[in-house]
This record gives C-alpha cells, structure tokens and sequence, in this order.
C-alpha cells in the first residue's frame, strides 16, 4: 500500500456518518439464527453511484435500485441474503418495493431514498412479511461499529466477512472510505453474485463519484472469475455523504488521482477477498497477459484461460500444465501466434516462442504446488495487458453445487 | 432410424476396399501395452474432406494433413494417441511429416497420399523412432474387420471404443458409409480433442464430399460440449473410395440427400458416444432453445446453458435450478427477454413467461435424476432453433483432470 493512504478498521461505518446493522427474518427455508438482514444509513444526505450487473435478466432489487439511484439525497441502503428475488415477476418488484418502504417508514425517510439488494437462490418468492417485520426493528441495531454485522448478514456461501477501510488527507481534510462485500461462486468478470457496499465521507459531485466507482470497479470487480457465471443480482454501490468537510473533489485534480488510488485499493482489497473466499477454492491465481496487440485481445485471452475448467482442474492437482494454456488461449478469440507465445509461472519460464522451455518440469511442478502464483502470458504482439484475479476448480466446488 | 439406411457392422472398414489395423509404440511414457497406433487404407484411390479444430494454436499433424488433404488420391490415416504433437515447434513438423513418409515407405505410397492425426499431451515431443519402427510393420495388421483395433488405438481417457456404419441404395448400388472416433474430455462446439475417421465407398467429387462433410459435422461435433474447451488436435476426415459403383452423386439429388442424411445419422451417433463417455460424466443432457429471434441467439443461449459450471453442477446433483439456467441466458449475449422466457424438463413446465410455473419441484426434481433428460428452452422471440448435446460436472471429472 501506498503511504498516501492506510488502512484502518471499521469497514463500510468507518466515514464519519455512516452507521450499520443486521437482523433476522428467517429469509431462507430452515434456515439457523444467522444474519440475512443488512442496513446502512448515512446521518447526513449522500450523492450515489452504482454498476449494476449486465445480466439481461436482472433481479427485482436492481431494478428498483436502478430507479432510486437518480434520487438527488439518498440515505439507506437494506439488503439480505437468503432469495435472490429473481425471476420472480411483478411480486418481486412489489416486494423488493416494499422492503425499501418498510425502511423508508422506520427511518421517516421517502422511499427512493433507499437502495435495495438481495442475494440467494433465484426463483423463489420473498417471505415479505416476515422481512417488513424485521426491518421495523431494525433502526435499533443500527451502531457506529456495526459493520462487521452488516458484512455477516449478507454472506451466503462466504466462510468469512469481508470489510475494509482506509482514510487519507484531502487538501487539508481527513477523508476515509469503507466497505463490505460478499462474493463465493458465481464470479466472474463483469460483476457476478457479489454486492458490495461502499461508503465515503469525502465530498464530491455525483458524476465524478461514478466516474470513480466505474474505474475501481473495472480494475478489481471485472478482474475475478471463479465459474465464469455472472450473476442476476450484483450490485456495487458508493455513497458520499461529504461530513470530512473537504473542498469539492474536482475532475483531474491530485486530489481526485489520490481518491482514486485509495478507492481502487478497496474494491481490489474486497475482490481478492471474494477470490480467496471462492467456492471450494484451494489457490489463487493471478493471471495476466502481456504483449497483447489490443487491450480487447489481452483480456479475451487472460478470461479464456482463467475460465478453462481443464487448466482450473490441472491447478487443483498442482499441475502447471501449460499445454491447456496454450490451447485456450488459441480458442480465445485474441489474435496470437503460437510460435511468439512465451508463458511463465511465477517468472519462471514455462514456454519459450511456442514450445516447452528448458526449465525442468519438476521446478513449474513446485510453483503449481504453491497456494498463490502467478501465470504470465507473453504474446509478444504489442502493448496491450490484461490481469484477471482466479482460482483451481476443485472437487468441493461441484459438491457445494451439486444442490442446495 | 429411418428405412432408408440400416446399421451394419464393420466401422471405418465396412465400406469396400477400406481395411484397418492398430499396433503399439510405447508412445506415452510408462504405457502399459495399449495400442496406440492406427492405419486405415483404401486399397483404391480416394477423395478426401475433412474438417480441422478453429483453434490458432494447430497441432503439427494438423498443419500436415491441411496440406496433404489437397492431394488428388488419399489413401491412407495414420494416427496416433499418447501425444498430441501440438506446441513441438519445427521438430513437430518434421515428426508428423516422418510418420507420412514411413507410412508412404510401408505401403508403397507417396507421403502426400497419407494424412497424420495425433491425440494425447500437449508439447511433448514424439518418441519418432519407436513411432516409426512400428509403422514399418504395421501393414500386416491390416485386416478387413480391423475397425475396433483401430478405434482402440485412438482411444485416450475414452472408456469404449466407438465405432459405427451404415449401408444404403443409392440409384441401385449399395453404399456404405462408416467411421470411428475418440472423444472424451475437452469436447466443445468447433471441435474438440476429437478424432473421428470416416469412410465410404460411394463416389462423388471431392466439393460435394467436403460439402456434405460440413453439413454432417456442423450438426453432430459442432453441436456437443463437455467442458467448453476446444483442442488443437480436431479433426474430422472422410474419404471416398468409389467402389461401390453408383454413378457419382449430384448436388442437390435425391440421392445427394439420402448421402447425406445417412452421413449425418453415423457423425450425430459418434457424437452421442463422445457425449455419454465425457470424462467424469454421470448424465447425458441434450439443450435445446427455440423461439430465438435468430440461429446465432438460440446458439448462444444454448451453449451458455451448456457450459455453465453451475447449471452443470446442479445436473450432477439432480438439481433441476432453473434459476441457473435463467440466469446464463441472462448473460449469454443472446436476445431475451426475462419474462417471456419459458422452460421446460422433459416437457414439464419449469418456468413459465420468467416465473416459477405451478409444476411441484419434486415432479422436476425427478427429471432431473434421470441419467438422460431434455431441457427445452423457449425464449418466445422468432423462430429460430438450437440443440446441443451435453452432460453434467461431476467430481469425477475434476479428479480425472487433476493431472496426468
């Protein structure tokens, strides 16, 4: 990290203003005494930014959120895990309504002040009333340090909760920026089964804080793949109540450079989070292609071999079978020609202009068995670079899958 | 099956004038005595077809029979499995060109009448002498019921050996039309590590050969995936040797669409055997989407749907998630629209315009423990089709892919 900003501990109720809580309302069939229920709220009115996932079929809470973003003074944002609220028609729109009508009542707030998200199995119908019950109480939860709770509530196949938050001067002005996440299966680049709350006391315009939210996020979010699916329900959202009392943060100044760094090293911190917490996941591959003749070709490459389930299988076995690499990136569509292609595991050569190299197979066998490397692929056509974030497909994957 | 043609026994070597044989070569390293060489022969001139993976990284025998299959008389395949000969550089090259010209050497024939498939390990280089050695004497394993033999030979983590062919009239004559092939993992549209060599003895020119060749593999190979990867060792060949003495067939004749029909029916049986004997594989799911608004958004619905780790790993677990199977249609880039979308299992309504229908799950549920079932969907835009054939993601199929 760089000394321009440092972590510190908080999460997403770190900024000055922000405050969160959880609750239950038994969302999931049979489910145990576990959290599914998250609320944020901001003391102070906030501007809003969001990316939303590009699934054609979008769950009833992205579309709703998508409408209440274009609120000029948002305050809260509920989400639970437990049902997606997906593919669940107009009743899912009504209820993902009624979940932000619930907060807005027990916060005196209007509704589109509220954003909305959910996560969970797709297709089955919300247990609304039970849900409007629990929000009604839910304001008492709300504390200074309730983000871990918060992070807890929305963890569906997560084994750990994922926050963060970092503060840095601004022209004079303290400034910090937290989060929460949740990922496991379903990731993929793109966005996938993850939502991820974001929060700042900085002040600044809405177009420059999505413009913001939009880099972070295709820098850390759009980097992870675990399946390769991409989910009906992911949701990034940041929202900036400016209480740190900072000058404005206008486009292109240091002061937006330094923002930026700060803000991409969250979602990157909470996208490495959601790799490392994958399904099943026993490694952590970092993949990045070099040499590529566009940027279009350096990521069509990097996502077909962080996608191939043969080289996510060979990494499993410790495997550092680069053959599979070499063929998946030939199915990419990215321009390459096999004999400039050089291929190294953690630096070490694996592949020289096409062919195996001379490094002993027992030395990449080494890298392979290593918890985290690193593959890097040099196509030795250009310029253009690509870095994806993955992980081995592994037995326990497709028994986690098998069914609910 | 339709009257029009029958099965017969005899594989690639049922046609007239086409004999086989198989011998072994310790090609792979440590190989028990498996056969893992295969000659096919016509013992009259040919014309020949044949299709080639669309992958840029092209194996060297690949590279090879692209330039011998524009000879005018083919008269032999010789091919390999335990090594792939892919990513071997200039001596791969050379090696697949040695095994043209000991073949040629053998029988009497010039290294261009001879085509070379390999099928095994990636950037390996081939063990040419022992290889070479064995093709000296393989000619007197040439039998005329050496089919199995040779489709043993090709066999890699295949667990049968896959052999089919069909006898028709033809304008009085009676034509044969047989074939072999190996499949196993890394089966996906374009081709796969796939092997399939087909023969007949009908005479027809090489364009209407190659024409119906397309037309048989781009509904039968094309058409199955198993884990979405794609080889660089594809190949499909057909050659033709006349001898069965119908006048040649014209395009666009009653008797060009008996062929081809006959073709389509051997290449779309070899595809199922793939299919069934995928690595790993527990069942046998055939995809098929209708109602598309154009044939590349019913392709591309179906083969997301197809290779989508998580809809795999429901199958496996005999999870009918439809939610699943929404949701990769969602993020196919195929036109649909959520609520119009209807899905069925073996015909009983699943989802209903994007919603839940009223089928009881455990009527779903019992479909999907079937060992063969069909999933229908129906986007409700136009009229375009698509079927591909598929199966589940099991544990074993992890396992088996672990390393080698």
């Amino acid at each position: 990290m760089s000394a321009l900003f440092s972590e510190i501990i908080g999460g997403v109720t770190a900024p000055e203003g922000f405050v969160a809580g959880a609750g239950f309302a038994a969302i999931k069939e049979g489910s145990t005494r576990k959290y599914d229920l998250a609320l944020i709220l901001s003391a102070a009115p906030t501007v809003g930014a969001a990316t939303f996932t590009t699934n054609k079929v979008k769950a009833a809470p992205v579309r709703v959120s998508m409408v209440h973003l274009r609120s000029a003074d948002l305050r809260a944002i509920i989400a639970n895990s437990g049902n997606a609220n997906a593919c669940t028609g107009c009743v899912g729109i009504e209820h993902a309504k009624r979940m932000t009508k619930a907060v807005a009542a027990a916060l005196k707030l209007r509704e589109r002040q509220v954003l909305v998200c959910s996560t969970g199995r797709i297709g089955v119908e919300m247990p609304i009333q039970r849900i409007e019950r629990e929000i009604a109480v839910l304001p008492k939860a709300l504390k200074k340090n309730g983000s871990q709770n918060a992070a807890r509530a929305i963890m569906t196949s997560d084994t750990f909760a994922k926050e963060i938050a970092v503060e840095l001067k601004l022209g004079g002005a303290l400034v910090r920026i937290g989060g929460i996440a949740k990922g496991a299966g379903m990731i993929d680049p793109n966005m996938a089964t993850m939502l991820c709350f974001l929060s700042t006391d900085a002040a600044l315009g809405k177009k420059e804080l999505q413009s913001a939210l939009s880099v972070a996020v295709e820098q850390s979010f759009n980097r992870i793949t675990i399946d390769g699916d991409m989910s009906t329900n992911d949701t990034a959202i940041l929202l900036a109540n400016g209480l740190a009392g900072n000058a404005p943060i206008r486009k292109g100044s240091p002061e937006a450079k330094l923002f930026q760094a700060a803000l991409n090293y969250v979602t990157r911190a909470l996208a490495c989070m959601m790799v490392e917490d994958g399904e099943g996941v026993s490694k952590f591959v970092e993949v990045e292609v070099k040499g590529a003749a566009t940027f279009q070709d350096a990521r069509k490459a990097a996502e077909a071999v962080a996608n191939s389930t043969l080289v996510k299988c060979a990494w499993f076995g410790g495997d550092p079978n680069w053959g599979r690499i070499m063929d998946a990136i030939g199915y990419s569509s990215a321009r390459m020609r096999e004999e400039m292609v050089d291929i190294f595991y953690d630096g070490l050569s694996a592949v020289k202009n096409g062919v195996a190299s001379k490094t002993p197979f027992g030395k990449l066998r080494e890298v392979a068995a290593r918890k985290r490397f690193k593959v890097t692929i040099d196509l030795q056509l250009g310029a253009a670079e690509y870095t994806v974030f993955t992980t081995d497909l592994t037995t326990r994957y497709v028994e986690l899958n098998m069914g609910e």
